[in-house]
């Protein structure tokens, strides 16, 4: 049975890792929310699947469950009504402590099976997902099918595909031998056993739960760790239907279920912390504030720790050879999920005197003016929008957009917009403010949501120093650059390689600088504040497993 | 010239990476100190090299130089009399930082020749090298060459494959299409820069100075972290000359000397927790006590620290179909550089009710009384028994010999021997001592030195969970079961997977427990308290280096 998942999804397998080598184009989960692709009741059953949920209470299979939890409201205005399982962490631990040998030692292709039935079920379930990500994280439909659904389901193989290629890089087993002039050669049988670190601890996010959560929860998982799911208070149920699809397989398997399980908490009482600190958890995936990450870092000195943190993204703009499509581009970036992405631009610096377009040189302000004009179109048809910015999360973002008035000036104002179809959802378009580089304090640090500044430098290369020093201080996910001349995109390069920030050249079509693609993009790069480590490479999965070595003489 | 040195030992490069994928045997450093190898002016021309150091200051190119330092003592009676440079941490470090961006920007390529030629030249140096690993460690020379030198060599060509094969894993650039059914096709031209994380520290082991070195410091160098060399105030010199041959290649390639550099202190100046928390050391590699490598795991949270700690190694034993060969080989192991290596086996678990052996069923006493004869005849041979002990490193090492005497009853007493080559050496010979497994304090912590315990168990069941619990608890670099029961060797295995250590199983030839082959063997698993790393895998290098990508619309 389990043997049968790896050599049904062996070939999707190959194709992950040679894309993830090659780092050409390539997905096995199509992107289009489409009855087309997925058959024509899909749709519909997917959302009927997700209603039918609501208001119940979700079972997951787990030792220790000793009641319900669970208040999650839809950022579209209404509550889930969805309760889960609440668990006493420790018998599920020792649990699932008990169930790790028999996962340990099915060895990586078997667990590289089960993992890619697991997200070919999810790949199948993607309506469903993609309306739980929506009524949790607030995403607009299209985005979660993409980004909550198929782009997460990507990012979750091409971990499978890392570790899988990590754990067989070394034979099962070598025959050695060892020349000794003129005596018998030495002789050994030598025998290598992948082992996990242990137990894993996976902590969502409360907007990317799926796409910033599969990557740990699939490596820990491919490498032989058990995994504890301990989803955002917010945003539970993507991740409880992952456990969900995790346990179905894992028992069709012949596997404990609860080798992947969920410990759900709340605001009020929360239980990260203790579960982080207990040492059994030997490795832990985080994606949320810098704060609680760099405690991660700092305390759990017993687990390998894997942090996305805040950033603070920067624009350089020097010139532009059409500026419309820069606008556009950048008006879809800024506009994308009203922000609430740790890639969407905040900072964007120009020169006070000004840039160089296609339409002659242009003033700051009417830099600044055609940005603003180009999120304005963008957003005026009101069905587009709504299908671009998706809902605010969390209020606390809402709020910190009517705050951020007062740091600038006003180049274009933030509107709250009813959404057509949900009463209550907030829909929030962007600010857009002008600062002054004297005026650091406005810029130098995060103000999520939809929040951009445009910041007047005294030059371009002003403009490069200043992203530098503030990615190497506070982090920076993506860094983005329009210029026509090769020496500025040089020095952006450099600047690039210096700050550790993964760079954009001139985007103006249909690649937007807060998107990244599996197989071929890495998110982040562990080289700067924002992120200890790059979604995906060799040292997101090297360090989730270790071998053990056993040898005797040749027979 | 430096693109040569790659051209130069490509093919050594390429079977480095191969050898390291199957695990056959393959070394392209002879380990025969011979001149038949080496050239027959070789012996006496390093030796004559080494001679020459003595009573003189020793130089090295770096920024930052205010003085002299050092004072090593050869364990065989005499003060090498070597100073070296006396550094400014802070200037020396920021130069390095000026320096980095050139090596960064050579490329894996260029740097992998850099330290394929650097290993290449220390190979041809390997006698000079052995008579200083000998003067510092105490190592006999037969040791000191193959330890100090072409294993040690062999291992910082292993550091840098792995290395080498991680950094070229993707392509430096690369061509992205993405289809959008009836439109043009998304295409991207990408580009993936290695950067490393930063400067590198390596801080040297008294014992194996180069053998526990060479992998942090070429998987740094190769990765692109200029290396800072810490050696133990005791044992600079073999480092020292290491360094000296990394910056006269780093020069002749075009780069700064200083791209290796080396900061020696003293022990009643150490400088290596001020360097340790240095915010420009992005890397640590240490070897050395559970203290300071915990230390250095809790507090260097700027650094990826890589540690080789203390821990407590044990050897089952259950039964026995040539007990003369069995006696043979763990007389060379308990032997082998007076027992101080990480790898030396220290608790032997024998059941009180004692074992079936090719001679009949013998009792506990009998079996010690066989250890301990093999071990008196091996070492009754005073030439054969110098070219094994060596001579005792540190004085410490001695006077625990002689507290230990009342932690059991004396099987076999520590004899202390005059060398017959260099007046005022120290040599001791292994003291065994027997024990009951109750008195759990006598056992259940590292003896570093010739000392060895047999343990009086309830039976082999018992044994193994007693290792396996200190193997959890204290950590454990090796482990050896002798049994002729097939059932035992498997469960031996199974608690060497539970415990997260090595296994060797009825070594009777020319195979020994402490020893380990690079290419082929790991050293330490990473996964128990003795080491939190393994030589070599690709955990050991994938944290050193990040990509950061850039990426544009296709011309």
């Amino acid at each position: 049975m389990t043997q049968s998942y790896y050599e049904k999804h062996r070939q999707t397998l190959e194709k992950a890792v040679e894309a993830s080598r090659t780092r050409e184009f390539w997905s096995p989960y199509p992107e289009a929310p489409s009855g087309k692709v997925y058959g024509e009741d899909a749709p519909a059953a997917g959302e009927a699947a997700f209603q039918a949920r609501l208001n119940k209470p979700m079972a997951l299979e787990m030792p220790g469950i000793e009641g319900e939890i669970g208040a999650e409201r839809s950022p579209y205005g209404f509550d889930l009504g969805i309760t889960y399982p609440k668990v006493d962490p420790d018998t599920l631990l020792t649990a699932m402590e008990d169930s790790l040998r028999a996962w340990r030692d099915a060895g990586p292709e078997t667990r590289a099976g089960v993992c890619l039935e697991i997200l070919h079920r999810l790949n199948q379930r993607s309506f469903e997902l993609a309306h739980a990500v929506m009524h949790t994280t607030g995403q607009a439909f299209p985005m979660a099918f993409q980004a909550g659904g198929t782009h997460a389901q990507d990012r979750g193989l091409e971990a499978v595909a890392y570790a899988f290629e990590a754990m067989t890089r070394h034979p099962g087993q070598t025959h050695w031998t060892k020349p000794q002039g003129k005596r018998d050669p030495l002789e050994m049988d030598k025998n290598f056993h992948v082992i996990p670190r242990g137990l894993a601890l996976m902590i969502g996010v409360s907007t990317f739960p799926t796409w910033n959560g599969y990557p740990g929860l699939f490596a820990s998982l491919a490498t032989g760790n058990p995994v504890v799911v301990k989803p955002h208070p917010h945003t539970i149920l993507p991740l409880a239907i992952t456990v969900e699809v995790c346990q179905e397989v894992l028992k069709e398997a012949g596997f404990d279920p609860w080798i992947v399980s969920m410990i759900a908490d709340t605001r009020e009482a929360p239980v990260t912390k203790e579960l982080a600190l207990d040492p059994r958890i030997q490795v832990i995936d985080f994606t949320g504030s810098s704060a609680f990450g760099e405690w991660l870092e700092q305390n759990c000195h017993q687990a390998q720790v894997y942090t996305e943190k805040a950033g603070v993204n920067s624009i350089v703009i020097d010139s532009t050879d059409n500026l419309k499509a820069m606008s556009q581009n950048l008006a879809f970036s800024l506009s994308l999920y009203s922000g609430q992405m740790c890639t969407t631009p905040q900072n964007l610096f120009i020169p006070r005197d000004g840039i160089d377009t296609d339409q002659g040189h242009l003033s700051f302000d009417e830099v600044a003016e055609a940005l603003a004009t180009g999120v304005s179109k963008f957003l005026s048809d009101n069905d587009r929008a709504t299908g671009v910015l998706g809902a605010i999360q969390a209020p606390v973002t809402a709020e910190r957009i009517d705050q951020a008035r007062t740091l600038g000036r006003v180049v274009l104002d933030s509107e709250s917009r009813e959404h057509p179809q949900f009463d209550g959802a907030r829909i929030r378009t962007p600010l857009i403010l002008a600062v002054d580089a004297a005026d650091e304090n406005a810029y130098q640090r995060e103000l999520f949501g939809p929040i951009s500044l445009l910041i007047a430098t005294d030059s371009t290369e002003d403009s490069i120093q200043r992203a530098k020093t503030l990615a190497r201080s506070k982090g920076a996910m993506t860094w983005a650059v329009y210029s026509t001349r090769e020496a500025t995109l040089g020095a952006m390069r450099q600047a690039a390689l210096d700050a550790g920030v993964s760079l954009s050249e001139n985007l103006l079509g249909g690649v937007f600088v807060n998107q990244t693609a599996a197989f071929s993009d890495y998110h982040g790069t562990g080289a700067n504040p924002a992120a200890n480590a790059a979604l995906c490479d060799a040292a997101f999965v090297a360090n989730r497993f270790r071998v053990v070595q056993t040898r005797r003489h040749a027979a």
